[in-house]
């Protein structure tokens, strides 16, 4: 799995942002889906524009793209070692990645071995706040509330946009769609 | 007080991060000192070269720069609304928000306001990670963990590093120091 | 939204208590509804005898009146703002303020925008007991518990009826009728 | 205990605030004291001008008083039961509750016994607030957050400002002179 | 109430356990029923030879009886002081009170004006636990886990046994059986 | 150890309460001492009159005793199970058991072998509560809150009173005597 | 029972690994079954090779055998005091004992009894495993999370393997079986 | 240091337990120490007759022998690779691991890469519990108590001692030890 992941390296269209999680059971929190609160696919591909890139060899036309990966801590240590050690090098400028359970090994070892690319930590489920988010002095991560891979969406563009100003800009056409819809509501409340 | 923060914008050396803490109690754990461990001014001063920006008409020398400020979400909100809401014109590109107790309301109303600006929360105590953390769909934040505003720091200038390659110089630099010293206390052990 | 808020301030016949909630998901336990206990809502209208005034040049004929919105703390900061900078001179005498979620800042913000207005939090989650409690000090507010949005409105109309004797009956006439049942479920253990 | 509580009730110039409390160990929560951030003494008597009243046959001068109890629900159930039941002849417009440990039968109870005067209950350590909050439907009581009985009297003088003008503009000074305390710290980090 | 409580002191055939509850949503715990493990009713009239007692001048034949009363701390404050406080005159020994929420104020304020008649908590959910048992010194009270109405009817007949043999044995009886039954299944593993 | 154990049955003047904790350090919390709240020992010798036996060939002169064992659960399992088994032959009538720690096996594991003598569980830490009480349907025990052996003693006492009117009357003796210090308490606060 | 576990002692071709649960109720969660995730059973029989043995006097053909028994601390303690003492006579090598509840007196009492026989704890419920792992200093276990009996199936042939080469390639099979489904996952997302 | 760790493979007299921590803070835990309890250290040195082992080219005499290493998860993650990787061929047979705050990657993570190496995990405070024992279906690990190396020690000593029974011998002399001091406790009571 290394070597492919080293294969990429040359790969000029590459992804901006990584999005891996530690087994398929977190996707339907990761991308969202049946059943679950919008998540960090429906940000990025629906909200902001983003295309999901899944072969190196040919990427989208979008001028922002993302990709998604499942590597697990436990299971497949040299993968996720492969990944992180690589992920800036295949061109990524931020990662998001999830975890469930009590002990988020994988955003924190990634966060520890893709430094100093900034990775943004999502608890799949409550108990797994403390575990992403516990990280010793000198080894940076920071996290999102537990499930709210959109959120970290949201905040992988505001890392983009410091350097794209386009991203600023529908980031900002994101949220005047959003407060519109607020005033909606507290309207239909008095009809 | 908005007079003031609107009086700065046409200041062109501006600092790069914004530090801000609902009150005083708070300036030990965001900064560091006497009795406790380091915080984001050590990060940013002693590791990674900033300098801080006390006087917005006479900026120092230092190519990145940080300030500070105390505002209360509940004692002072207009002055918390003002900070937000002139942040990016001010030309900040990320800003550290502490809180302490239980109702983190200045890191959540600044991130709210402040958007598309990211914002790095730092919880001042472990109970006030729920609170820091908990924000709806649709209005990011990040956090470190509790008390670990040295973190914070760190990831704010990972965000800096995207568009500034001098930043993941010296990000790098500090780490490679880190991993020395765990290489000597090991080596001690043996001796 | 600001533009409203204000234009509603020479209307005489003024709501006496406000009721705003963060987003129309809090709406079935601040109102009440289906499969969910009696909300804020019942206890105005059912037990207490107000009207809710939903049209602010239009008022009911009812002696007392209640108003209810959805403003989003960190989705409308702006409207949050205006509502709690007006509610005093639109003429509400206390807010009731829901939350959900784990950072309870529509609650927390109004009471301080809005002080010396008094302010009723109503954690809309188990969760959200600590957020919305935990204002420092110099910055009131009270809660009642998770849920609890019945209660809530029964303390409002404590308050007016330190001013409104006829209030104070009508509570005293609610809690007559509520003994009554305690009775009747006991007297039928024993037949 | 009993008559000592009727015979107050002719007593017309009678406390407007009743604080209570569990034990003498509460007093240093309830009061203020050395080594104890600031009580509802501190804010009824050093910052809105409300006076003591310690003799209910010879009140002192000052418009707004209050007076405090140490009532035991466990210890002196009877005592309890005739303060609560006697507090809104005796004149009193609100009660402040003071609770410590994992019971908080004090607050609880006086609040159900007053009906339908206003209770506002201070957990008086962490582990009591769970306690103090959670009465049934039915059943009002309003809480602050641990310890924070200033924060309780604050609350309690926005109740009674509703008929007394002159209290909201006490409130609102001491509003004031909050607001320019911040502005003074926040300056002193810039110089 | 009062009086019909007095009314039952001379009667002599009196019921030796007392079962009271906050509400009638917590008699599926206290007595069992449908859908829950079995209660205080169960271990008491199915297990140990009990007979309910309802009619206070017409006992049942059983030696051993027991009565049971919906008395809410909160919305029948008299009823509930009248109970505690007869109810060692009307021959009970000893009294279990199940309370359900997070104030569980019927068990304490029944245990403290009972006293010194022996009161056994039962913690009607898992939260309710800490405050029935969090009483201040010199107020005693015990419980049992949360839903464990069961049990409190075994320990209840534990301390009748002190000074009945009889229910001694019955006690006895009802444990060989239940390692009967243990010895069963683990046998039923083998084959 | 379990000769001794058996040794002592013949023995007539026995100790009508057992007190055992699993380790020395929990002396402190059982028996009361130095920074320690009164514990057992003196709510049975100073305030109820027990003496303390420590010979079981030479009982003294007092009408009720007790005795003290530190038996481990987990480092003399042989010794717990002998206490246990021969509790109710060697005159015991409630056993009165503290466990520190996170399990709390000493309490359960006696109540379940001294069965069907009643067993007062005392947590030791608050940590020692959920391990105490939550014992499965058909083993009972009752528990104190964590750290209130004095009341585990009252309540040992409210058991024996019920054939022994003379302990009645001592328990009703000394809660006269604490109604008086609150009264007491109160009245200094008018002075 | 006892005479049972000791007839057994002679019997040669004993099992390896003794599972004992304190009840059928939480058979679902040591063997796995429907609507569970795969327990020890599994672990063992489907994944590792292991034979059941259910009649002592005629072992499986199998090199290594497990055997399950439900002895429950609080009802049949004699029982449970049987099997942990026997455990290692009878031929066991490591014991894994199960718990749910909130004393987990099982595993605790079963790992003091039979050391220095090795002992794993399963927590069956969450809740259970504070009580589990809370053993004093001196009185060794391990525990695995919360329903994760498969993992102490796994972990107990750790420990069989440091002696049993053939087992370590058994262990090491199982885990390239888990590595590549977790490849087949990640490339599935790609496609 | 990857190289070192291979060098160290041909040495024939290896260390038979392995102790890793995060960092020299966890040393007082690990190794016991001033104003802590005894530690793993203790427990393999003073009590079970280990030596420790510092240089890998120069074996102390003692037959069993245990070495110590600092190495951190996120500090330097390639060093905690190479270790884990390494940790069977250099001839360990136990991993003791243990971790501090609330992402206890380093025991995790040890876990998954020296599979099938049995490593029993410290959590060094109670709040490393949760992230210790976390581990998913499929990734063994098993956790003592927090703070309990010692504990960790006894059970890599019942692991080692499934091979060398001259190791379960020493087991059982200690544990008559540690009987003998709770009996010479409950004595000295009763003088």
């Amino acid at each position: 799995l290394r070597e492919e992941a080293e294969m990429d390296r040359p790969n000029e269209a590459t992804p901006d942002v990584g999005i891996i999680m530690g087994s398929d059971s977190d996707l339907a929190t990761m991308a969202g889906g049946k059943g679950k609160r919008p998540g960090a696919y429906a940000a990025l591909a629906e909200e902001l524009g983003f295309a999901e890139q899944t072969d190196f060899t040919d990427a989208p036309e979008a001028r922002f793209t993302f990709e998604s990966f499942v590597v697990s801590a436990h299971r497949t240590p040299e993968l996720m070692y492969a990944y992180a050690e690589t992920a800036e090098a295949r061109g990524l400028d931020v990662v998001i990645a999830g975890a469930g359970g009590k002990s988020a090994d994988l955003p924190n070892m990634t966060a520890s071995i893709a430094y100093p690319l900034p990775v943004i930590g999502v608890p799949v489920q409550e108990k797994s706040v403390d575990s992403v988010i516990g990280m010793p002095q000198g080894a940076p991560i920071t996290a999102v509330d537990a499930g709210k891979s959109f959120n970290a969406a949201l905040t992988a563009v505001q890392v983009l946009s410091r350097k794209h100003p386009e991203l600023r800009e529908r980031l900002q056409a994101y949220h005047d769609e959003l407060q519109n819809e607020v005033g909606t509501v507290s309207r239909d409340l008095h009809e």
